[in-house]
């Protein structure tokens, strides 16, 4: 990067800190636990969605804020689980930003408790930009193969989970948990770690409860 | 994106096409097919330059750069195969640029006719920046769902070859083949389709084929 590039970059970074920090100030004291999902493409960022939307929805309203560079089959498909769904579409941007989604603030319904932001599909730029969350979780498929987190550390670096998706497939993969985990915790050890399945359900149900405390603590920590 | 990001990031890729336009010049006089391989984290670039070097490298001298944000890993798998490998880790950045490829041509062995350059695993920067390559192909991996073509779709767009990754898979994955290529044929027409598995074999010499054409129309079309 020349000079000019490395300016213009940390006004952008340095703008969009101070929106995200109002944005989760602002989430926050209303109750809201906001959560920034963070993987390459085809990781199975929706697909955990809808299964999230299938064990949480009764019992705790949730909003989806969806990225993506192009069309909005993913709002589409949330939107089929009766839960409301926006679609940024950033037109070639590789990550979301924070004023994308504070325009979309306004619309959330009262009593929403919790918001899910699935970020463009794609493991190096969306780590660099906070969206005013609480909570970041980076995805790894089992299929993208254990030696990511170190190609990619800074999103496993930013992030305080790590959901492994795709578990279906350990039995026909070469994929070594372990050495995955392992090598994650070594970035990161404060990493709270999930092993899941969205086509058969494993996992689901503790990432779930993990939110829900997640946001009971939020609360209590605003009021303490 | 503001004003003066538009700016600077137009004389970045402005000055990145004209170092591309000379290496291609550079490369396709000496007979060298430079083929640019994108792909998400973790679609099988690496294991796929590996068969192909098991088909090619006894009648077809290779050589490989490989691109990544940290580690050398990649590097070290095709060194183990007896071909040159070059790393370039970015430290951050999502994408390869001409400039960082320039630098290593004075490294390529004479004789060498195909050099393979696997750019850092994102669906979206890479396909912005010309690398001097003759040929560009976009990888996808069954896992990542058969809905990424319009999601993603420069890749798609500036590619010649498609290549689908990890077709083992297929009978174990809700993934729709004639759905994916219809989809990246709506958005490119010209695109030549492969389906391989690096695990079983499958693909990999109709592909070595394809890219030994080429390299022959290459020189043709230049001593027409």
């Amino acid at each position: 990067m020349d000079i000019k590039e490395v300016i213009v970059r940390e006004e952008i970074l340095g703008s969009n800190k101070k929106i995200a920090a109002e944005i989760r100030s602002r989430l926050e004291s209303e109750g809201i636990l906001t959560v920034n999902f963070l993987s390459s493409p085809g990781a199975g960022k929706t697909s955990l969605l809808e299964r999230l939307a299938d064990v949480m929805k009764s019992n705790h309203r949730m909003a989806v804020i969806e990225g993506d560079i192009e069309t909005d089959r993913d709002a589409e498909r949330i939107r089929k689980k009766g839960i409301p769904a926006w679609q940024i579409t950033t037109g070639g941007a590789c990550h979301l930003e924070a004023r994308m989604v504070a325009r979309l603030i306004p619309e959330i319904p009262a009593e929403t408790k919790f918001l899910f932001i699935e970020n463009v599909g794609n493991l190096v730029c969306p780590a660099s930009y906070d969206l005013g969350e609480s909570l970041r979780c980076v995805l790894l498929s089992l299929p993208e193969g254990d030696d990511k987190p170190k190609k990619y550390p800074k999103a496993f670096a930013t992030a305080d989970c790590l959901i492994f998706t795709k578990a279906d497939l350990l039995p026909v993969l070469p994929f070594d948990l372990r050495r995955a985990e392992q090598e994650a915790l070594e970035i990161n050890p404060r990493l709270r770690v999930f092993l899941t399945s969205a086509l058969r359900g494993g996992g689901i149900a503790e990432l779930a409860r993990y939110f829900i405390e997640r946001r009971v603590n939020m609360i209590q920590r605003r009021h303490a």
